[in-house]
C-alpha cells in the first residue's frame, strides 16, 4: 500500500453562521468568524489517496490525474468564490472547515474510486495554525 | 543602521472593482478577483523599520513595540474584516494589495516615527506566489 | 470523526543530562545537547484532537478553545523558560523532546476531555529536521 | 510508543520510463516526466521510526543515529546522482517516487532494527505539491 | 513606486562543467555538481517588477500578466528539461544558477518593458539553502 | 553584480540583560527575554555576498566555500551554545539579535574579502516572526 498526496490551494470568502439564529446568537457562538460582511482565507488542501503500486508503471495513480480530479471537482468550484453563497456542495451546511472537509471528501470519493484508488484523507489548512483532517 | 522586521497575518475578504464601472467592465479588467460575492486571503504582512542600535540596550526599538503598533493600527482593523466595506483607511481606494500596502504604510509611519525609528518597507503576501512591497 | 490541529510555538532553553551522571558521562551519551551552559530552540507544537461534528454548529470544538487550553496549560509555562529548571511538569524527567511530548499530553488530556473531545496527537518540532510525535 | 522523524534532503536527476517501451509509449504514459534528457528534483525525505522511551535516557533512539543511518544508507548514494543510472537499490525499477519510497524503506529497515527501533514511515516530497508515503 | 513579485517553480536537470575541460578538471572545480550523469533541482523562481500604481485600477501591472510572461518565456522552456542540453537561452553558458539568473533576466526584460513595467530582480532558489539574486 | 545567499541554522540559549542593572531593571526593559534561567531559539542565518560572475566558471564564489566560512567562523562557535557565556565575539555586548548580526558581520567580513567577494547582508531570524538585517 502506498499513499500519494496532492497539495492544492484556493482563496475564498466565508462566514460562520446559522440563518435561523439572530446576528447576536451567531456572534456569541462563532465570534469574529461570523462577521456579516464576510472574511476569507487562502485555504491549503491536501488530498491523500492510497493503492498498490503497479509493477508495470511504478505507481498506482498518476498524481497528475489526482490533480485534475481535484481541479475539476473542487478548485474550479471554490477558488475566488464565496463558500456560503456560491458552492453547491456546501449548500445548507455551516461553512466551517470541518464541514468543508467532509463535503470535499464526498465530492472526490466517486471520481477517485473510478480510477481504482482509495480516498484516504482530506486535509484543510485554514490558516498556518488551524488544520482540519477527515478520514471518512 | 539595522533593520528589524515583524511578520503578522490577517484573514480578510475583498473584491477588486470600481463602483463607477459596470459588473462587465469590472469582470473584464479584474477577472475572477472582481467576484461580486467576494473572496478572501490569509494575508501575510511584513513590516520593516530601521534605526541605529543603542549601546545601552542593544537594539533601537523593541520588536514587541513594533508588534503592538501593527496590531493596534492594522491587524485589529483588518482581521476577519471586509477590506472594501469595513476598513476606514481603504475607503475610496480599489482594494488591491498594492493600495493596501500604501495605506498600511501611511497608517504606520507616524506611530513608528514617534518611537524614533524609520519605516523602511511594507510587504504583503496575498498568496504564497503573489507578493507586494512598498518602500514609501 | 474529524481531526483538528492547532499549531503553537514557544522558545525555551534546555539541556539533556542526568544529575546522577558526571559531566563526562552526560557528554558521552547526549553530546553537545548536554552543554552545561544550556542551549535552546523555537519549539513548534501541534496538538490534534478528534470528535464528531455537531450538526448544529458545524464543528465539535471551537479551535479557539483548543488554542486557549494550550496557552494556559503549556505555552504560558514553557515560553521563554528553562525546561529543566522552571517547568513543573518536566520535574524529574530528562528534558528530551520525547519526554516533553508525553508530559504535554498528560497536561492537556483532562482539559480536552472536559470539552468533550479526544486528544489524538502531540507533535513537537525541535528543529525543522527533528520531529517527535506521541499518540498516548 | 513514541515516534521520531528525521528530515533530510537530496538533489537528484531522474526520468520515468521503461526500457522495453518505445520513446512514444513512454511519452504517452509518463508525459514530460519521461524526457530522455532527464529532469530533477530537490527531494525532501522524512523517515519516521518508533519505539518506547527509555527511562534512563529519555528517548529510545538518538535522532543523530537516525540521521547517520539515513546519510550512510541513502543520502550518500542518491545526492547529486542520477536515480536511474547510479543508484544500485533502484536498479531494475522504474524511477518513480513510489518505487523510491519502497526501496528506501528496504534499505533502512535492517539498520534501524539493529538499533532496536521500528521503521514506521518513509515519506518523499518530490515537489512541494507531490508527496509519497510508504508504511511497509 | 511599488514592487510586485511572482513566485514560480520548475524542476530541471543540470550539470556544472566546461566542455573544454577534462572530467577531472571539472570534478576538481565543480565537485559533485559536475556529475556527468546529471543531477537536478526543484528551482524556485521569484521575479520582481516595479512601477507606479495607476489610480484607475489600483496597480501598475496585473500579476496574472506577469505570471503568463514568466510561463511563456521561462517555465515552458525549462520545466522538466535539461538546462545544459535543451534550453536555448543557456546555450554556451555554464549551467550555474548565477548564469541562469542573468539569462532569465535577459529573456524577461523586453516582455516586461512592453507592459510598461521595470524588471527589478530575478531570484533563484536552487535549494532551500542556496539562493541567487540578480538586479541587472 | 550577482548576489548569493547561504542559509544556515543554529540552536542557542541567550538572555537579554545588562550586568550593571538589577534583575528588576532588566525585567522592566527586556521583559521575559531577560529570564535569568535563559531561554533559546533555533536561529536562522542568511548570509549574502556579492561579486561579478567569472566567465570561466559561471560564478564568483563557490557557495560551498561560503558555507564552510560560515560554519568555521560562526556555526561551530554558536550552535548548541550559550550566546552570553560562551561566544567570544559576543563578549561585552548585550545578546540581542541586533548585536549578534553586527558581530557576525564583523567575524565574516575578512574571510569573505579574502575570497574576493563583498559581504552584503547578514540576516537573522530569531523566530519566524522576528527578523533582523544588517548591511554594514
Amino acid at each position: 500500500m502506498i499513499y500519494i498526496t496532492r497539495r492544492e490551494r484556493f482563496s475564498a470568502a466565508h462566514r460562520m453562521f446559522r440563518e435561523d439564529w439572530t446576528d447576536d446568537e451567531n456572534q456569541r457562538v462563532f465570534g469574529k468568524c461570523s462577521n456579516p460582511n464576510w472574511h476569507g482565507h487562502d485555504y491549503v488542501l491536501h488530498v491523500t489517496v492510497k493503492g498498490e503500486i503497479s509493477g508495470e508503471i511504478g505507481y498506482f495513480m498518476n498524481i497528475n490525474t489526482l490533480k485534475e480530479i481535484i481541479k475539476e471537482k473542487i478548485i474550479d468550484k471554490v477558488d475566488h468564490k464565496n463558500l456560503n453563497l456560491e458552492v453547491s456542495f456546501m449548500r445548507g451546511r455551516i461553512a466551517t472547515s470541518e464541514n468543508l472537509a467532509v463535503s470535499i471528501w464526498n465530492e472526490l470519493k466517486p471520481a477517485i474510486e473510478k480510477e481504482g484508488a482509495v480516498l484516504h484523507c482530506v486535509k484543510i489548512g485554514e490558516t498556518e495554525n488551524n488544520i482540519i483532517e477527515y478520514y471518512g
